[in-house]
């Protein structure tokens, strides 16, 4: 089953620079081979459930390492049994709408 | 690691009722063992994080075979190195504040 | 318009132990007079949009006030415009679902 | 207050395709004259909060204006009390952390 994700690292009792945790959590997608786009307030990512789960749970793991004690993280995701959708047809296709009306 | 999560399952493209869907995303955690409870606006559940994450990936499965063709899914969750916190201990931490304050 | 609203409110920079935020917010939130439910991952709250919207920008300057420098929060709401549902109506809704199934 | 927030609007009880409704946010958000991006899984913004949760609202009467009867809406924002930051710093800054290391 195929998911696309958005999610939201926020440690927690650290310092109030939260960059190196998040270039941290881009080190882990970048290992994790899957594809993913980093924006303002989270990082996009699809792939297979399983693979997109554990690459989160892989952040935590590496945050933890870091020091960071307390971590909570924010994920939206969506599946379909239709048909594959990539993220870049989602932002295809309200552009598209925008462009018609 | 244990995983405390609250998450809410939203069927797309189905009637305006969710209560259907919601009772089966009961029915799936009931069955996984872990410790659930439903709040007006998503359920809360706390367990191992693969048993956690699996439980919410069968959800989805059972929805897509109940017919639901695309899912929205909102996860917040968190984990921490120091100690372990039951969901119950959270909101008693948070009482107890309240009643000496 | 009404809306029902589940938020989580994590202050940043700051020390493990965020129960005497939890616990501020849940004071705003009984100055507002608005109807809200504590649950283990953030609180729920019903009322006109704009009242709850209110209360909780008086959560983040309460918290700043407290010395929180950077807080981020997550905010699940809904609305609809067909009929008026309380928290209440939808636990039931899924509670009813579940004893006849 | 400044706000930085990333919002996802899900139309509950429509068709599969929500391309319409997402491209009639992004018409509500380039009249609110605010600066936001889009992106796979929802809107950056940025700017005062009354002005982006006012914008925000704008979206959930102009989808009921539609005929979307029931939406769902995820929020997550960040607001800090030491310093003005932009959804752009926020990229750059984590950017920055990946070149150096």
């Amino acid at each position: 089953m195929k998911v696309i994700v958005d999610f939201t690292v926020v440690p927690v009792g650290t310092g109030l620079s939260l960059s190196p945790y998040v270039a941290e959590v881009e080190r882990v997608l970048q290992r994790s081979g899957l594809h993913h786009v980093l924006h303002a307030n989270g990082t996009n990512v699809e792939g297979e459930w399983d693979a997109v789960m554990a690459a989160i749970r892989t952040c935590h793991e590496a945050l933890h390492a870091m020091g960071v004690v307390r971590i909570h993280t924010d994920i939206k995701l969506g599946t379909r049994s239709d048909r594959e959708q990539s993220m870049a047809d989602k932002v295809d296709s309200v552009n598209r709408r925008m462009a018609t009306s």
